[in-house]
């Protein structure tokens, strides 16, 4: 099995300013291919520290992937880390270079002279193209094990391992099958006793993970082909999925939006947000049930919503009644087969406390959750509470 | 100067399937503190490696942060691999054993017998206490360096971190003082021409950093105190401030919407969101100036809203009369001051489009953006580009 260690390249994200996105997209993209991660690191824009860590890296796995540092300016370092740590010599690379001036040509511009080191090469190294941006990558065969150099930006870097770097890894001589079940309202240890022995399998395997739409649960297994590797997993994802089928709604790359939608078989909703800033419609985006969206904290506009100024006067807006009343009013005012409203609370005592409630075609449910945390946590968990309900209660056939 | 270095703990962190927020948290904690951070390591629940990755940590900084591992169960090992790394052996601790048993009364349960391990200690480890969940910390000290170990779910790790880790570390011996200034309209070349020789500097020193809202221009500066360090940058911020004041919008923990909430001076916005989803109401969350949006792709519904069917047979929906038609729409139907709209293509040949426009009180403007991404980047960047026309509008004094 192939073992891989990614090195992302950049001081900002020593200082945290920049989450590492680029490093979860290749960790996935690397399981998915049975590829073993072992380690994920990141350096700082230091060519001592850099070319030691390619080093290391290359001591302990086959493929190393270094992310970022190929840019044109002096703290752009991963060909000089990659070079000295192979003790090999760069050399600018004449059909590199044409291709660097033609794109500047075809801007109307020259090309500036600290560009010329992006088309450097070491003799281990084949230039990767970069059809989105000005860095080309670098794939190098050194010792029977492979460095690949990609650019930082996310959509260079994806372009160019999906292109360039996938075709030319070995083919995996283990393959990996994994299925995720998607669960929500029963906790991550609750659904340790539900699962009991299952859990105790190495090859297949079970992982809980908690997620914000609820518990992930992760059914794997190993073997030498992807069929072979399904086979050996699928007893053990049967009975999971059977135990499990009261809390799931989806598998692998479902989105609760995507399942409330095809639930919802052809209905519309009507959304009114009040406090959740718009998080539920995000969650909605592109799903064609989504019809309209009222999304206002003010009180006047709210009552002409459907908000009863009583219940707004006795119980405040962060209340039951006002979910419901508003659930009705999106129904009702926005045109729509299902009335969908969350309130929400993100100051002061009622901070982290949200009601939702679903109106129409027979369905009158509510839910309410209650956790502190801030403000933008409280409005994403309300949102996807709005949204389980949707599904919950779109999922099952009216009867009434 | 303290040199750290963090290690994140979990297999899930190894399939890419959770971001490392917890990283980029720590990252910014000790870059405000004055520590360096020179390497951030990902590692999975593998105790031999656990162990190996301390070690080699603590041979390089003097300060090692684990997060993640603290949890009751079998893959849970931060604490054996500190125990082994340091070759001492961990007993049950009889107060935190006590704290613990108290935690599941309260509850109505009684303790698993699993959770036992959560009370170990080891000679050299001080608990760390845990006010919102079930998993003490570590605060290690060995050898005149420190290995702390915090729990992995963000409020956890980043209440102790505030309340028991930052008391317990040794007073800096040096401080750092940073600035970062916000811009708008330059790109990252542009600015770094601008600037000129200014970017030479070691200390002070400039970095420059892309971000969806524009640039960022970061001052910094080094010294023994922090007063010391913030006269030491005081000259070269004031010189980039005054070349860079014509895109600047903001400093420091200014945001986008927060300005323009200011610049608005009272006046409120409403917002006609089509095709972006919520994701202006999310930027103008809890701005006092935002009062009302309706959210909608429906070309019936976007009628009602000021839409003229003309325009949308003519132009299609995604064009700058468009979003002026709905920008004079929200304004008027909304019942607020100014009228804020963007109209944004997420699909087919119109991917990557967007138009925004600004209604009343004298105003018109429209802002346009055309660069394809996934659906999601074309939302936050036409979001962006709205409230930024949003911002540059109001702040300029009326004269009509």
């Amino acid at each position: 099995m192939l073992l891989a260690e990614i090195i992302s390249v950049g001081t900002e994200l020593l200082f945290g300013e920049i989450v590492d996105s680029n490093a979860a997209y290749l960790a996935q993209e690397l399981a998915a291919r049975g590829v073993a991660l072992h380690r994920k690191t990141v350096l700082g824009d230091n060519l001592h520290r850099l070319q030691e860590g390619i080093l290391t890296a290359l001591g302990r796995a086959d493929l190393v992937i270094l992310g970022g540092g190929l840019g044109p300016t002096d703290d752009d370092l991963t060909r000089e880390a990659i070079a000295a740590a192979l003790n090999e010599t760069p050399t600018e690379d004449p059909a590199l270079v044409a291709w660097l001036q033609g794109l500047y040509t075809a801007r109307g511009r020259t090309m500036p002279e600290i560009n010329r080191k992006q088309a450097w090469l070491i003799p281990s190294a084949e230039a990767l193209p970069n059809p989105v941006g000005t860095a080309p990558g670098w794939f190098v065969r050194t010792g029977g094990k492979l460095v690949v150099a990609l650019p930082g930006p996310p959509r260079e870097m994806r372009t160019m391992w999906r292109e360039q770097v996938l075709p030319r890894l070995p083919q995996p001589d283990f393959a990996l099958h994994a299925t995720t079940i998607h669960t929500q309202g029963i906790g991550e240890s609750n659904l340790a006793e539900v699962l009991g022995d299952l859990c105790r399998g190495a090859n297949p395997s079970i992982g809980t993970y908690a997620r914000q739409t609820g518990v992930d649960v992760r059914v794997a297994a190993s073997a030498p082909t992807e069929r072979e590797a399904a086979a050996l997993a699928a007893p053990l994802l049967e009975q999971v999925r059977a135990k499990l089928s009261r809390w799931t709604w989806g598998e692998n790359g479902d989105t609760l939006a995507a399942v409330t939608n095809r639930a919802l078989g052809g209905r519309t909703l009507g959304v009114i947000e009040a406090g959740s800033a718009g998080t539920l419609c995000t969650l909605l985006a592109g799903q064609s049930a989504f019809l309209d969206a009222a999304v206002t904290t003010d009180h006047r506009r709210l009552i002409t919503l459907g908000l009863t100024p009583v219940t707004l006067r006795d119980q405040g807006l962060v209340s039951v009644q006002a979910a419901q009343e508003l659930a009705a009013g999106a129904r009702e005012h926005l045109g729509a087969d299902l009335g969908l409203a969350v309130v929400v609370g993100t100051e002061g005592e009622q901070a982290g406390q949200a009601h939702a409630a679903l109106s129409g075609d027979g369905l009158n449910e509510t839910v309410s959750v209650n956790w502190p945390g801030n403000p933008e946590q409280t409005r994403e968990r309300a949102a996807v509470a709005a949204l389980g309900l949707a599904y919950r209660a779109a999922r099952v056939p009216v009867t009434a």
